[in-house]
């Protein structure tokens, strides 16, 4: 599970870095971006589990690694030529990764079920949310066709195989590929979620964040 | 109280999928901003009180409810001719409904006095702030006139009435509908709360978000 | 401990309303964004620590400070050549105050070392950021060069001034001092931290958000 967990910050720190790339932020803008969107949905988490101070906040190993994602991130960047793929890409990573660990976090601390599926998606979506929302963007969870979909799946797969005992280190990777994969081939093939009728004519269809 | 809460709910639902519907967001952004709406105040108030996992997360008659009044909401929305109408009218009623039952929840836990009438105005606040700041507008608590101050006369009435022994189910739905009426009447009739003075020229007026 | 967190609240709550006044909030909204902009770091802060209800709701002096602050504020603002100045420089005073602050609770409840520093820098940076979140712009933190540097140095400089016995009046003003210092000249001499590289053209450089 740490392993996992460590897959997790690593790819949210550098969808966080991307982004603060993409906009442009100096580097502590940017670390600032990698740490929060690393650690901030397993913060939420913590609260949410009643952990305090959240262990995010005392995991040297986890802060040593967003950090380092982070400055890899900003000094790598400019030789990528597709940012905002990337930030794509290793946020699906992250999903996944936090979904399944997440989930089996409350399992352990006496919260399978509904709370376990509920925390387990909050996790996963909360750091992409929070980099979203300090960057000034509507975060992908409402834009991206299939985003919080995947992570909810994933929690209820993991929730499901330790009830069954069905649990063991297969499972859980392939858990993991599955948000991983559901998330990446909703984007490379335009997934489309239905969308509400048409409004009214007194109400403009806003333009689509980009 | 419980009535009251799924007043609250289904209204904050309502009031989260149809900023959603105006977004132009698919189903799952929908329903996501729903459940967040609906849910997120009670989350905050549960934190705020130290009641860890939020019941919330754990309550299944509250999450179908704002599943449902999602998927009403993305149903019936493409038919509505005044949907910014509806969202403020909706939002008025879970004002009211959640400023008066999460002051008795802290009351109940408590935390009588200034904590329970600030707890409950950031309950009736909240999901609103959430639901605005993911949808990337400013929170109607900070630019519409008269938001956050039937909130915390509805969360202080509810404290005084327990307090001097009036409370009964009257004085409960007459505070719910007085925190209401107090808003859509300021709505309706455009109350304007005193503006600071227009500032020296290097500083724009800048434009009021709609 | 108690006079710098007064100085915390007093300065945050001045750099929320003055926010306020610049987007032509009304007074409701502006004491909104007084009372979160002072108050909301320490919330986040007690709920880090675990201290429930948090005590910035009960601290009836300190609500009275930020509601007084904001009323100055909203009083006399329209009298103020240079607003936005005056938003930074007491922005960077509540910065060090509660860097220090937080540091120091953190020591006490018994979690010293980068437990401290981190809710140090996080309860200093906190108020602001929950400011500009609400009031839709950019946080101060993600774009303004040397901003979570020196509340990360104080927090730092008071923690390691607890450790080795340094600790009294006189340093821990110095170490306000610091901070505010730091933040100030950054801000007068326009310190540059380095930014990344340019990237390539498919992705335009996005205007700087003011």
């Amino acid at each position: 599970m740490d392993l996992l967990n460590f897959v997790g910050v690593f790819a949210f720190a550098v969808s966080g870095g991307l982004v603060g790339v993409r906009r442009r932020f100096d580097i502590f803008g940017i670390l600032v971006l990698a740490l929060v969107t690393a650690l901030g949905g397993g913060v939420v988490r913590d609260l949410l589990l009643g952990i305090t101070p959240p262990s995010n906040l005392t995991n040297i190993p986890f802060l040593a690694t967003a950090v380092v994602a982070g400055l890899i991130t900003f000094r790598f960047s400019g030789s990528l030529d597709r940012v905002r793929r990337l930030i794509l890409l290793a946020d699906a990573a992250g999903l996944g990764a936090f979904a399944v660990a997440a989930t089996l976090l409350a399992i352990r601390t006496g919260h399978p079920g509904v709370e376990a599926v509920l925390i387990g998606t909050i996790t996963a979506i909360g750091g992409g949310i929070i980099r979203d929302m300090l960057a000034g963007t509507v975060p992908s969870v409402l834009t991206q066709d299939i985003y919080a979909a995947p992570a909810l799946l994933g929690s209820l797969g993991t929730d499901l195989c330790v009830r069954f005992g069905l649990y063991n280190t297969l499972t859980l990777w392939l858990l993991v590929a599955f948000v991983f994969g559901m998330r990446v081939l909703a984007l490379r093939f335009h997934w489309q979620a239905p969308k509400p009728r048409r409004l009214t004519r007194d109400e403009p269809d806003p333009p689509r964040p980009s």
